[in-house]
């Protein structure tokens, strides 16, 4: 027995043309759906990322309204930008990409947000109303990938134990938090964490998030477990992920390869996200709890 | 042996004591901390729970400001009130009591407190920042009780494995996310978890916020683990809680006792949550995040 590899570029591809179509039909009724970005700084890996962003929106017709203030901008500049945003009738979402440059307040810029156009689903309203169990209208793209990848191989959640090793604010976080509220027995791991494999071993969904390429082995996973690979580490001009998919593979029932696992699914889920903040918004009404 | 029996009444007293401390430097300064509540409907429950309040209030020179707006009162009339104490200088915490009646929706009056002015802790801002980790300015008064108990008592937090059984906004997910700051490695049971009994054997440190007396025996239990008692169902007249005390005394390491254990820090705590949110706000300066 060997596990099923779980195909991220396909299922990515299902949720962008699900997408799409939704795109089309909001725009044949005169509402196009709108993503304004904040690209600040002159890190190499923020710049691909928006990059690819712009790419994927430009496919689905949704609106990729691309700002680039200078990298010596100011918390104030940065805020009145996000305002500016906030205020356009046009924009659905907003991503601010980060890491910011030093000088800038990144929570400051982040919480101004407003959480009915907060794309990442990085507002902590909006990372509270899921911490609380209720569902909150976007959910960050990675830990939401994630979900929905399990969710389209039938992976059972209902009292499986799920363990996730790494606590981040973007993934290990949320990432509990959706398996908790998918009624899942979570477990979260970090680097405190005393005998990782075996509290590994308990996992019949076990998802990395930790940035240590190959980390975990065969002997971190029990038989016929998911395994969910969310490293992207880049190593000689690729990526690897932090399990080593040559000792896990014969053990797991499921796994997703990385690069083509939950990669493709983070800009899936982000235009997902927008194209949701923007029905909800400007073509059905605000849940109360965003007014 | 024997488990340590934790004196919630005596480490209650003592954080009274502090923040009366407190108070009276505050009071001195023109400064005097103000609690807004908001008690309506007709729970017998929640009326004796703002009576302790308001006693509490007044030993520690605590202004406290009770507003009972009638029982058919709507959704916009205690928003309204909301909004008052929010614009009101001399208040510094607010506390809308649960349940509210049927016809209110409870979700907006919570989510009209201003953050800053938080001093239950259940507002999705102040939540989220926990739940990403962050300090925020104010925790749920019981979670944040039982961690102060567990600190008071030495309990040895960073790699210990903490399990909490119950998943509610107001305790069992809190605290679940303050035991993950705090460096436990935790893990979150439910009505959905399978072999309960196994999985809180692997505690350390087990919270137990179910709701149903006695539910945790000995066989829950690993030798030596510090067992929390969150429980606090009314039997007889008087309250029992989810530890059934007689079984697992003799295996537990530290117990928090039902009545005298968890109880007494929940107003307490929230009091410690008002001055705090006085302090912060107007001798200061309110939090870059909250502005």
């Amino acid at each position: 027995m060997s596990a099923v590899i779980i195909d991220g570029k396909a299922v990515a591809a299902a949720v962008r043309g699900e997408v799409g179509e939704r795109v089309r039909s909001l725009t044949a009724a005169g509402v196009r759906p709108g993503l304004g970005v904040v690209l600040c700084g002159d890190d190499p890996g923020s710049a691909t990322y928006v990059r690819n962003k712009g790419r994927v929106a430009e496919q689905l017709g949704v609106r990729f309204d691309l700002h680039t203030p200078a990298d010596d901008s100011s918390t104030a500049d940065l805020h009145a930008l996000v305002e500016q945003l906030n205020r356009d009738e046009g924009i659905d979402g907003i991503i601010v990409q980060l890491p910011l440059p030093k000088q800038i307040d990144a929570d400051v810029i982040v919480d101004a947000v407003r959480p009915d156009k907060d794309a990442d689903g990085f507002h902590p309203f909006n990372f509270g109303r899921l911490a609380e169990g209720a569902r909150p209208p976007v959910v960050a793209g990675t830990p939401a990938g994630c979900m929905e990848l399990l969710r389209r191989y039938d992976v059972p959640l209902r009292g499986a134990r799920a363990v996730v090793v790494g606590r981040s604010a973007i993934v290990g976080r949320p990432m509990a938090l959706l398996l908790l509220n998918g009624d899942c027995t979570v477990t979260i791991c970090h680097s405190r964490t005393v005998d990782l494999p075996a509290v590994c071993r308990e996992a019949d969904i076990l998802v990395a998030a930790i940035g240590r390429p190959g980390m975990i082995t065969a002997d971190y996973v029990k038989p016929g477990a998911c395994v969910i690979d969310v490293g992207i580490t880049p190593v000689d001009g690729t990526v690897r992920g932090d399990v080593d998919r040559a000792s896990v593979e014969p053990v797991a029932g499921w796994l997703t390869p990385v690069p083509g696992g939950v990669g493709p699914m983070t800009v899936a889920m982000l235009m997902y996200n927008t194209v949701a903040l923007c029905a909800a918004r400007r073509a059905g009404g605000v849940p109360a709890s965003l007014r």
